[in-house]
């Protein structure tokens, strides 16, 4: 039984105990430690993951080898390689622990049922894709249109919390900047 | 009765001929003619858009009066400024008519209704979110990875038929680069 999980879900339909206990019977606990990986370049993804505690990146890596950070994980968020995850194909990212980790996760075949059998929860998921949406839309614009020091600015403020949680190199691999020219940034602050 | 919106539908969930019938008779036709605005900066949106015909985009000016391209919507895309629209706040894009352009829209509260009431549509629109947010995703690994020349191919490659309905001046706008680099890139292809 999560707490945590009924809460988040709870912030956009309410539940019975009955309700939340069905729903909760599909989803499993996993743990992780710092530095091991939920999910590897070229896998088949079966599952999506809601953090409960700890931090996670999702990350690609290109041809040369160098590491672009796709999106974080922290507590209340959800994470997958979604594209492999809905199109049934091989993820092409890799997720990997930043803190030590506890996780729910479900399978797309129990998602597809519980969507089905609750149009409670259906709606939830309906509601998070459409934010989740609005956020990477958010994302795109600022990619394209700041500078690496408004960049900066804009994710120091987004997220206040994280920002201390992570190293500069590693915000600087998913602002899309140099180490350096980060440090410069940051001193400035 | 919009037959395109019904065989969009219908890929996803199918649906009884009253069915579709409630469905639609929430949905409003409008017309708009070329260079005409469906969403100016700073307005209330209340609608989303289905595209029957023509093509749009969707642009962000920053303060130096330069335009951003975030998002184009041609023959069965949906467009909005999603942000405005689910988070009700005033729009911060602007959308306008690339062509002559024929649109069905729905209100935010007939399609919480529409949903409410209807599973399915629940379900389809579930499915959207996620396609559209998956999409979104590899935009933003676009852009983080790769550089001008492979981010023009990528491009023609996915929307073959889009290319040749719009100016090259459009597309390095959507990319992200010069209109000069475009030029020399699209010489050689």
């Amino acid at each position: 039984m999560s707490l945590e999980l009924r809460k988040h879900i709870e912030e956009i339909v309410s539940l019975t105990d009955e309700e939340f206990e069905y729903i909760n019977s599909h989803f499993k606990l996993k743990q992780l430690k710092k530095h091991q990986y939920l999910i590897q370049e070229d896998e088949q993804v079966n599952n999506i993951y809601f953090v409960i505690s700890g931090l996670l990146k999702a990350t690609f890596n290109d041809l040369n080898g160098k590491e672009y950070i796709i999106q974080f994980a922290t507590e209340n968020w959800w994470i997958s390689d979604f594209q492999a995850f809905y199109n049934n194909v091989k993820s092409i990212t890799s997720i990997s622990c930043l803190e030590n980790v506890e996780l729910l996760y479900i399978s797309k075949e129990d998602l597809d049922k519980i969507c089905r059998e609750s149009h409670k929860m259906e709606h939830f998921f309906r509601v998070k894709n459409s934010s989740g949406y609005v956020a990477l839309q958010q994302r795109i614009l600022s990619l394209l249109t700041t500078n690496p020091k408004e960049r900066f600015e804009q994710f120091t403020r987004q997220y206040p919390h994280l920002g201390q949680r992570l190293s500069k190199t590693i915000i600087a691999a998913y602002l899309g900047i140099s180490r350096e020219s980060l440090s410069r940034l940051s001193s400035k602050v």
